[in-house]
């Protein structure tokens, strides 16, 4: 069993690796072609990492998309890109926007996306302990057959509103905006969001190349990283880094607290019900 | 290092068991206190399964919920729920509500959400693919230290809509009335998705269940399933099992594509961009 897991523990290496290289030689396939400039340190500093790539990625925006008038399920695909901006906009640039619909026009902010394939499910659950705790609280892994793990990095952060109903105009010019300002406000809370990960990923894996360099894994423990159980096998290993984690957990926690309040009217309140303490619990 | 992975695999089992019943046991702390009637089938199901257990839910909601009207991050926890309603709606239940505002209220509709604890990392493979093949497309996996693997069924639909600021209302009453048509349409969408969710859950339930009874596993094997490598290191073992999944991973990626078409204007677009392909590309 032993050579089983070895091996496939090494193939996995050679292909993330293979995966990685594809993936940064590939063309850039998003509308814009380019990764968004708000978050270009965080991709680079992903990416120099040999455990990690970032598949996609988005800094936020605030989008006006307009609809097909008829709301059947079939015929939403024909829709219409108004307006879209990667920092804060103007009213004017909405109001410019929804005048050009001929369908049901909706404001949208949509928050700092990310998704980074990991070498090994370690890594995720390092990426996904800084995503959760500097308040991307609907971050989550995905584990697929042939080996692919991805986390993706996501934010509860929202706003979505319909503006014009078959090209009418259903607000006042007021209304519009009030809505810019609540959509900046969000802009700005997202970027705020996006420094404190970076931060938080900046020290997380300083820590754990630290722990790396200090203590060097014998060969036989490594083939036990690519079990979901390692952090438990290997805890006789290191008191330190585990010393070293726990006080970072609860420094994270209490930010999380102050997160969490400031998150209850506009969080994702249904899975607020329990989903926080959960992952609190999860990684701690 | 074979009696390690063993010991802990069981170990791991054991432990499973625990959690399960002491989380069965114990009251509800939700607000409401039981488990929302649309979905009581999908969390009998799912408790009804060794591998599963539900740890919170929502069926889905609209609410109503007035802010503090200082904008500012430490005042946002002083809100009010001033409606709220796990079924459609009438314009008057929120032209009511908003009406009893004295800060900022939102409207929002927050879709089905559910916490699943899942025995194996492989069971929750499982529970995230039945996820996005139903629609669910920010599912993800949580996997904590302690060996708690947690998959989060999760949907991108959403509304959010400012409707008074400090206590003044900011919108007519006819767009109150479209906007609840909004709400109710996204509330049947929702129901639907849940539905597919369940017909998916079965199906993938069932034929686990089957695979099991004609294949059982041998001890050896049971040991490495705890790796996220089991499913490609047992593919010698069962090449029914792998046409079985081809044949319903194909079912499900034309549904998929069905589904990408109608999720163009009112998904998570941010995340549209490549979230879908990857997410296939994972699965397959």
């Amino acid at each position: 069993m032993n050579s089983v897991v070895t091996v496939t523990g090494s193939v996995m290496e050679k292909t993330f690796r293979q995966w990685k290289k594809q993936s940064l030689n590939k063309l850039d396939h998003s509308k814009k072609g380019t990764v968004d400039e708000d978050i270009q340190h965080v991709v680079s500093l992903l990416n120099s990492r040999e455990e990690y790539f970032t598949t996609s990625s988005c800094s936020g925006r605030i989008v006006l998309i307009d609809g097909a008038a008829d709301r059947s399920d079939v015929q939403k695909q024909d829709c219409v890109w108004l307006f879209v901006s990667h920092h804060k906009c103007q009213p004017e640039d909405v109001i410019s926007g929804v005048s050009r619909s001929d369908g049901d026009a909706v404001l949208k902010f949509e928050p700092f996306v990310l998704h980074v394939q990991c070498r090994r499910l370690e890594d995720a659950q390092l990426m996904h302990f800084v995503a959760i705790n500097s308040g991307f609280r609907n971050s989550g892994l995905t584990v697929g057959k042939t080996g692919k793990i991805i986390t993706a990095v996501r934010s509860t952060h929202g706003l979505e509103v319909p503006l014009s109903h078959e090209g009418k105009l259903l607000v006042e010019h007021e209304y519009i905006h009030f809505l810019t300002q609540i959509a900046n406000q969000k802009m700005e809370e997202n970027l705020r969001r996006i420094d404190r990960f970076y931060q938080n990923l900046q020290s997380a894996l300083s820590a754990e190349k630290l722990q790396k360099l200090q203590i060097p894994d014998p060969p036989a423990s490594q083939e036990l990283q690519d079990s979901p159980h390692s952090l438990e096998t290997e805890k006789g290993e290191s008191e330190e880094k585990e010393k070293k984690k726990k006080t970072s957990v609860y420094k994270r926690r209490r930010k999380r607290e102050q997160h969490r309040q400031t998150d209850c009217c506009h969080g994702d309140g249904s899975s607020s019900v329990s989903e926080p303490d959960q992952s609190l619990d999860l990684f701690t």
